[in-house]
């Protein structure tokens, strides 16, 4: 049984202020009182409040998980797992979204949060390598995501050539022989879209399919709306693509719209496949084919690898961990209906 | 143009790092150096970053919004809104999941957080109004959501018993007569699923139909799998429901993927509504009908009310107030296609 400070006030017979003024240190409280909620604390067993520690070390005992995307179910996800991992090594995880904004990257990079944070954990997408290298603040960080590589910190990023790879290899396994690319940006050769881009093209290659300039669409952002507009403008082709291979979960959900709307069907017509394994890509109709970073894995690792560098712990140089993937195969590339369980 | 620390470093001719150094106070830095910095600063019209106006003000410039469930998109959709609203005033914005935990609820309610804190925006769901009132710290809070009522904070929450008699009026319009309601939920009568629900029941009576026990399913949560499961059970009654009105949008969707998995024609057979305007449900097959909050103007509403009450602003005693909503009808009622726009 978790024991809460509303037992413990119980069991003492005070107020829950006074027993948060207790546990917390907010406000002095009478000699008598404080005996009678240390004994509720004792019998109860009570394990105090992590904050009071932190504050003596000289921690605030937050960490702030900075992503790109808030609208993005996949950081939601991931921040999941983190924010458990956390709270079992007593932080509290808190989340910032940057938008992508270069500013609000470079301030964070920098340490505009640190007299509030233990560490950072950071998935920045428009701020460059030199940029993370002239940071002078010793506030432990952590890079998770794509977008800045070989710099001295501890970074956590899926292979991505080889999992837009093995995704585009499930379409050819499926005989689909005219396979679009959704949701290449051009920039930044290092960034995940390039990366997904080379793999979606070494596939085809190795699979002696040509390649078609035409079937390759970039969008502007990573949202629905881009997936439905990008596959409305495929559809529009003379020769339209008989499978799509798309950045992400969401413009894959977009795209499986447009090609509903125009009455194609998925994976008849067309078959449909993601990254990313958002909850809402197995209820969808169809529920969505998709490979499936560790999002577990790396909320967790991340965590782990900034509490460690925060309290010091023996850690080796800087690590760069490639988290597993594998592939889901649902309706949208195997047809149905496949009950979801 | 927005000006960034780079163009100053890069007219100051100095390295991004002193620039940050100066801007922010970090490291001591050379006369000499300090002062081209100052220069490029005044030469570009750099409007200096507002931690140091804060930190002289001994507040740190954050603003915590707590929430219980980050899996839900309409906490993000509705946290985007606020983080910009934050933004224009001089805040970031971040985000605590408390999944409803009690026990966190209570800690953050005391003011667990109040040293890195200016503010609190909050939406409850465990803790009693009692503890709210127990609470003694001078941190300024903000409760948004239906979870505690009566407490002297500024509170803002959409009428549900309204807005869930317009879903329901929605239904009957559409001659329907075996209206189903799912995320019916056990306990507090003051909690938006009993309010809801209320609405539900108060809209049958209006329109002269009966209300049937059957018909009503309660869930666990509020997710994507909460709806699938009720949805199955009302399709093996012997009687299933010719419509179902969703607590929120996720339970309508896996409700709509169960009545496809069963063969059932939405909205021929079944139509469903649900609360909240997710975007999932703009994209969905088909698109879901909904009750819209306007979470624009709560986000921004309850960043405006915190940060009066941070900075001192002569503000009124704490005010209720509730946001507009809007009925947004799409084929999931009234059937399609009716392409995304």
């Amino acid at each position: 049984m978790v024991v809460s400070l509303k037992d413990i006030a119980e069991r003492a017979g005070v107020s829950l202020a006074t027993v948060s003024n207790v546990v917390n240190g907010y406000r002095p409280v009478g000699e008598a009182t404080r005996l009678k909620v240390q004994e509720a604390i004792d019998e109860l067993g009570y394990s105090p409040n992590l904050s009071a520690r932190h504050l003596r070390s000289g921690r605030t005992g937050i960490v702030v998980l900075a992503i790109p995307e808030l609208n993005n179910p996949y950081f939601a996800e991931l921040a999941g797992a983190a924010i458990r991992e956390a709270a079992g090594l007593g932080y509290t995880l808190v989340m910032e979204d940057t938008a992508g904004d270069r500013d609000k990257e470079l301030m964070l990079a920098m340490g505009s949060r640190r007299q509030v944070m233990d560490g950072l954990i950071f998935s920045p997408v428009s701020i460059t390598r030199e940029e993370v290298l002239a940071r002078s603040v010793s506030t432990p960080l952590v890079l998770i995501g794509e977008g800045v590589y070989d710099v001295p910190h501890d970074h956590i990023a899926i292979d991505n050539i080889a999992a837009s790879h093995a995704a585009v290899q499930h379409l050819v396994s499926l005989d689909r022989h005219r396979i679009a690319f959704i949701g290449s940006q051009p920039g930044d050769l290092r960034q995940s879209a390039h990366l997904r881009f080379l793999g979606y093209r070494r596939a085809l290659g190795a699979a002696g399919l040509p390649f078609e300039d035409a079937l390759v669409v970039s969008t502007a952002l990573f949202g629905r709306m881009d997936g439905l507009r990008a596959m409305r403008h495929l559809l529009d082709l003379p020769e339209p693509p008989d499978a799509v291979f798309a950045y992400n979960d969401l413009i894959a959900i977009g795209a499986m719209r447009a090609i509903g709307e125009a009455g194609r069907r998925i994976p008849d017509d067309i078959a449909v496949i993601g990254i990313d394994d958002i909850e809402e890509g197995r209820f969808s109709t169809p529920t969505l084919t998709t490979v499936a970073p560790d999002k577990e894995y790396i909320g967790r690792l991340a965590v782990q690898a900034l509490v460690a560098r925060i309290e010091g712990k023996p850690v080796s140089p800087p690590y760069d961990v490639q988290p597993p993937f594998r592939l889901i195969t649902r309706e949208s590339t195997l047809g149905g209906p496949r009950p979801v369980r």
